[in-house]
């Protein structure tokens, strides 16, 4: 069976777990807490010496990371990444902005406003997150308020990608009300048939 | 034919144009430099509305973005990207890997140290990028100090991607002497038929 190494609150993680669900896979969980230092032990760098989570292992053995690259690896093939050619690259375009815009705002402002509950000590780069997260949140509602959907006409892997952080954006701070069609499209991803909400900071 | 806005010492920007050249596709380059705003004029903004280089206009005048999302567009089908199973996913390993572990340290300390000329006024941020860059460096090397190319037997566009800013990684203070399977892997791609180097700091 597939296990999943990972850690509930991540939106990272998350994706893996909604994924492998819409696709119909078996999967086993092992938590893992990287805030308390569970990515670093010997028995998890033995496993994958990047010591980070999302942590995938197949059938065979073999181990694959990078949340979006677990996304792309089980939705070949699916309604969830078209085939190659200008839709499939819509999908990759959404997934690198994803990594490179959006989680290094969004998911870290959360982490450090409602996990590591360090806002004060983190002020400078709090309001780095605060206006890279407004731009990409714009980026998106540009797409959203026209569009149902991320990247083409249905769901895709875009969508679980972005719904990840972007539906706890407000534990980090930002107000979705000010994104109307980001917000709309929030709801219409949780509702999609199998998807699990990612769970709130306690 | 494809056009490609780019700023030539941009490593996103060369990864573009290595592609269409190992791949046999012409292009006409038209240069932006995103450091002298040339990227938020009106003209560029109704081409983009993101605002970033590289952008690429296909002949069918439709866009695309985010330079590994072109990366893979422009490399279906061919042996820069192996067919959908573990050889694939391989790759998009690493193309997220660079984007979010690699890039906004070794291409961000490069553009403070360089181009910007800003070290100084920067040095909090430059040690943030010193040991994330380190750290991305000693990933490459554990896999280059046993294979010659970083996803597979032979050359992908991981590589491609990963070359883009690890060879001007000097520029952004890091010696690669530390990390010789790196070295010697950015000898053998810059090797490769076809690519050029990514212009110098002038």
């Amino acid at each position: 069976m597939i296990t999943v190494h990972g850690y509930a609150p991540s939106g990272n993680c998350w994706k893996v777990a909604q994924i492998l669900r819409l696709t119909g896979h078996a999967f086993r969980w092992v938590e893992v807490d990287s805030n308390r230092g569970e990515t670093r032990t010997a028995n998890f760098l033995a496993l994958n010496p990047a010591g980070k989570i999302p942590t995938v292992v197949l059938k065979d053995g073999a181990v694959i990371t990078e949340s979006n690259a677990i996304l792309a690896h089980f939705a070949e093939g699916t309604a969830f990444l078209p085939p190659p050619g200008l839709a499939r690259t819509r999908v990759f375009e959404w997934l690198f902005f994803e990594q490179y815009s959006h989680e290094p705002n969004i998911a870290v402002a959360r982490n450090i406003v409602s996990f590591l509950r360090a806002a004060a000590a983190n002020a400078d780069r709090l309001e780095q997150c605060r206006i890279g997260g407004e731009r990409a949140l714009g980026v998106m509602e540009r797409r959203l308020a026209q569009h149902d959907w991320l990247a083409g006409p249905g769901p895709t892997i875009a969508d679980i990608a972005l719904l990840a952080y972007t539906q706890a954006a407000d534990e980090g701070g930002f107000d979705l009300a000010r994104w109307p069609g980001v917000r709309a499209w929030v709801a219409r991803g949780l509702a999609l048939p199998g998807l699990t909400p990612l769970p709130r900071a306690s």
